[in-house]
Parts: C-alpha cells; sequence; structure tokens
C-alpha cells in the first residue's frame, strides 16, 4: 500500500468523524479509479453550482471535459472548483434513528484548474476521461477531429489538494439501546451494468465487443 | 401529469442542449424521490466545497441535516446553497469518440436555506430524511431524544428555483458515422440493493423486516 499523505490543508484535514479519514494517496487513486461520474463545484457570481460530468485520472492530475460553450466550466477558469467523487457502498440502519448512518467513499479534490491546450495532453486527457466511462471504447471508435477537438474544452486539475473519507461498518448504538428489539445492519448498495441495448440504428451483424459485455460491475465496500 | 412550471431563472434556464431539460414540477419530484443522496454545495472562503449528504422532501421543501458542528452546514447558512440530485441511467457508447455521453436524470436546486427550529418541523424533517434513505424505519427505531434532536442542524430549502435535466436516448452519432463497423448503444446503469447484512451485535432472533426486506430498487430509466 502506497502510504504517500494527501496534502493537509485546513479544509482537507477532517472537521468530523475524522476516523473515517484515510490519509494515504492508494486510498484517493481507488476512489477515483472506482468511479463513473463526479460532482463539480463551481462559484458563479458568489454562488454555489453543483453538476454531474466525467472525468479522467492520469497520474496526479483528474481531466474533466466539456463543450467550450459549457457554462460551468467556463465558470471553473482561473478559480478555484471542487470536485467530489462518491461511491454509497450502504444504507446503515441502527437500532435509534440518530444513528442511522450510511457506508460511502468518497474524494474531495480543491484547486485551480488549468486549461489543457497542448494537442497532445488534450488528446491523453480525453482518452482518460473516455477509458473511465467506457474502458476500451477509445481503440474501436471514430477518432475526435481537429474541429471536434477545437469544440471540447478540457481542465486539468492538481490531485495535490485532496481528502478521502470511508465509512464500511457497522451500524453503532448507544450502548442500552443492543437491548431493544429492533433489527440493525448494512443494506449493501451496489451499482451494477444492464444487458447492453444496441442502437436501434444499428448497422445489422455487429455485435456487442468484449470489453463491454466482460466488463466488471463497479467495485463496492460490504462491512 | 402535473405540469406547473419549475423556476426560469437564469441560471435553471438551461445553458446547453436545452431540450434535455424539463420544466414541469412532476419530473422534480420524481428524480428527489427516487434518490438516496445529494451533494450540497456551499462557498467557504469564496471557494466550492461539493459534500455528499442525505435529504428529504416535504411538499416544496427539502430538509438536509448534520450534526451542529458540520462545517458544511454551517457555511450553507444565511448564503446560497445549491444542492444536486443525479441517477446515472446508462453509458451511451457511440460510433464516434465525440458523441459518448451519459443517460441521466439530475436535478440542481439553488436557494438561501432556512434553519428550521420548530420543534415540530424539525422532527418532520428529519422524518423526511429518514424516509428518503429507509423508508419505514421511523416507526420501528428508537426516536430521537431533546439532546439528539439539540445536536442536529437541519436546513430547510425551498424547491422554488430548480432544474431537471433528463437524457434517455440512443446514441445520436454524424450521419456519416453510422456507416462504421463500430457496435453502438446504450450499457444501463442500475443502483440495486444486496441482500441485509445483519449487525454482528444484533440480539438472536430479530429478523429483518419486511420494510427493509421488500424495498424495491431504485427506479432506473432505459430508453
Amino acid at each position: 500500500m502506497n502510504a504517500t499523505p494527501l496534502s493537509s490543508t485546513d479544509r482537507t484535514r477532517l472537521g468530523r468523524l475524522s476516523e473515517r479519514g484515510l490519509t494515504d494517496r492508494a486510498s484517493l487513486y481507488e476512489v477515483l479509479d472506482g468511479g463513473l461520474i463526479c460532482h463539480l463545484g463551481v462559484v458563479v457570481n458568489g454562488s454555489p453550482r453543483v453538476i454531474p460530468t466525467g472525468y479522467g485520472r492520469d497520474g496526479d492530475t483528474l481531466y474533466i471535459h466539456g463543450s467550450t460553450g459549457a457554462r460551468s466550466l467556463i465558470a471553473g477558469r482561473d478559480q478555484e472548483i471542487c470536485v467530489t467523487i462518491t461511491h454509497l457502498d450502504g444504507l446503515v440502519l441502527a437500532r435509534s434513528m440518530f444513528h442511522h448512518s450510511m457506508n460511502y467513499r468518497s474524494a474531495i479534490i480543491y484547486g485551480t484548474p488549468r486549461p489543457v491546450t497542448d494537442p497532445d495532453e488534450k488528446l491523453a486527457a480525453l482518452r482518460a476521461v473516455s477509458e473511465q466511462l467506457a474502458p476500451g471504447q477509445w481503440d474501436v471508435v471514430r477518432q475526435p477531429t481537429r474541429k471536434e477537438l477545437a469544440a471540447t474544452t478540457v481542465l486539468a486539475l492538481s490531485l495535490e489538494e485532496a481528502s478521502v473519507k470511508v465509512r464500511n461498518a457497522p451500524p453503532s448504538d448507544d450502548d442500552e439501546d443492543y437491548a431493544l428489539d429492533v433489527w440493525a445492519g448494512v443494506v449493501p448498495v451496489h451499482q451494477v451494468f444492464g444487458t447492453p441495448i444496441p442502437d436501434p440504428n444499428l448497422r445489422p451483424g455487429i455485435p456487442v465487443p468484449p470489453h463491454v459485455t466482460d466488463r466488471p460491475n463497479p467495485t463496492h465496500a460490504t462491512p
């Protein structure tokens, strides 16, 4: 297990329940690499805006992309953004309402993103975003044209300032509540892929490729 | 279908791909009621912070709660917040990299939350949050004590300013790409509940209650 510590700025040092915080880089990579979408936070006219979007990782850089017209990406330029990736792993049902909780793995990354303008990095970034969402697709589909690349904004966010938080445990009730006649435990929550649905306009005779059919479900954690 | 329009402020009027925007209140309720967690956006020292958390709905009010010490809720007082609920329904695999997409349903709500101090509303709000995550639990577990209620901050957010965005369709490729020898379609993504895992400290002889075993999986959409 790689134990390079994550940053410890005031906001990534966890305020509450700090026993749930993990501080090694390998845990950060694990949470990021297992996700499908992130929630991007930007400030627009002083107010927060939170948008779901795809992302990819290359080393210690997170990439997000969008249309050059996307307001969330324009707002993110030259100012701090926040990217959060969350895996909901379970509902924690306790004997008391107060101790109900969730099992989850989450990563929060802060930073001022850098617009990616170098053509090689832009292509590599889009590949990383593509591989995150649909591994194997990049190699079999039509590549982006110069015009398509020009219509795409890519932002690079350093993973320097990040925190990881994990809860993966049974309920934790007050001592006296363990005597109650109430069921307690964890209901796991999993994300699974369904059977691929061919495009109604698919040319006949093209089978679903193995990298799609053989893709494992997203990882999940059980206590 | 209830067709009361949602708000149409500058930021909820969709900037891009506005054909994906829905403007009726019934769609908003549907997206909210089918979710398990939201992503809460707040501004802290001028920078965005995005945090996963539970929520509940009662009529046209969204409730979120947390410890009185939770920094995200303190930051959200007397200033605007953004709450986003996202259902990822499918990966849209196109014939060209550029047209890869996701099928999803998402709701974004903006507003300045109101701290809930009235004891009756606070209890009702916590019940709404509980029912959202684990319907039926409220009626069978130990109720919150006065001390527990005092340790819990509840914020109420009006659903007045909200937008809903949905993509639920096959890939949309450029005309000339339909001739390519590339599979295209949608890989559905579902959230499912696993088999409940009893607390290792559960007293013997307490079965998993029907409201837990019989709970249907979260709704999902397929094109």
